[in-house]
């Protein structure tokens, strides 16, 4: 299987289509190609129009609903590649992901969080799904949104 | 108009003056250069000596009171990129944008705030200030700042 | 003195050492270089299995202990570099900091508590550690941190 393959078995599994609009509100951009490096937008968890994955991680959302949240934010920015590249299979390396949870004050796994952004980039995109990362505990997202993530990724353009 | 003159056309409009240094504490540097590429440090609104906008969004601080914050902070932003360029219009793309809001718990309108920060940009750029972006809810900012900023750009210096 | 010479210096008096593996969580890489870009995931304070630095600043967390702490994170953060460039004096510039500070709702020192790692970039590297910075004030971090960095530097490769 090639990337793209790879990224429509994966969304079947999840039960999600990311085929449509990758919406955003807003006077800017969802994708920036700056040379051969693209810069994604922060993406939350939203399948056509609705945030799936909301609320407080550590109270009322569960460490592996946060998670399914954040491979629902790394899907729609490889969706977004996708879109960009032609293929996934010409993203040559993902240089930076950056993870926002919206947490409770004594929740710490947030890496834990992001583990589900990272599997699904190296599910997808193997050795060029390799990145460096933060993730931060932060106070509040849009739309209520228990996880967000922005990345920055190079590659060939068609 | 070039995007010199709608620049001091909007401050002006906006009723402050971004002439003077632009001030930061600590070790660092507001802007720095590699290649083509313009790295601007956070800019909190201060306009002098003074930030403008403080305390936490969706408690004291109203919506629009924050936007203009975020207006502040990009104004600053392009203050900086000017000196460095020699003129505005010499920013060939703003890349990336990242919004941090001092919000309350409940506070989700953050890609509101950011949109004034995103609307000056468009607005002394035009094309050129097309940006992605990414908006968080933090729990403070430096001076208990109500939005800080900071961004990306390239450009062909003078 | 090299920058190798002054980071070692700079270790023992701190009294740590750096020398061991840098150990990170997860499915995603501590350093990444694109071009002469190096991207480098986010640090917190930790000495080999041990975060050492943990808490809300502002509470039980003095600032004093906080720069400790964002020192740390600049060592750790500068072994990475010498690790992947065979010597800190092969770094050209460190282009971009962020510091996230785990603080209480009225914390507004962030950027102090940032100066801990940019005095430590600027001893080490002389003017090529002079960066570009933005500081903010988070909910919570990863292993109760009370604070995590990370950055973006170029430099030649061997």
């Amino acid at each position: 299987m090639n990337a793209d393959q790879r990224f429509d078995e994966l969304a079947l599994r999840l039960g999600y289509s990311f085929d449509g609009e990758i919406k955003i509100g807003g006077n800017y951009t969802p994708l920036i190609m700056d040379g051969d490096v693209a810069y994604v937008s922060g993406q939350v968890p939203r399948v056509g129009d609705t945030v799936i994955v909301t609320g407080r991680v550590g109270a009322e959302v569960l460490l592996e609903h946060a998670q399914l949240g954040a491979k629902i934010c790394a899907m729609r920015a490889l969706a977004l590649l996708r879109r960009q590249f032609g293929s996934l299979d010409r993203i040559r390396r993902v240089l930076r992901v950056t993870v926002y949870v919206q947490c409770t004050d004594s929740f710490t796994q947030h890496s834990e969080v992001s583990d589900g952004a990272s599997a699904v980039l190296f599910e997808v995109l193997g050795e060029a799904g390799l990145h460096t990362r933060t993730s931060v505990g932060v106070f509040q997202l849009p739309k209520n949104a228990s996880v967000e993530l922005d990345l920055m990724a190079s590659g060939t353009a068609r």
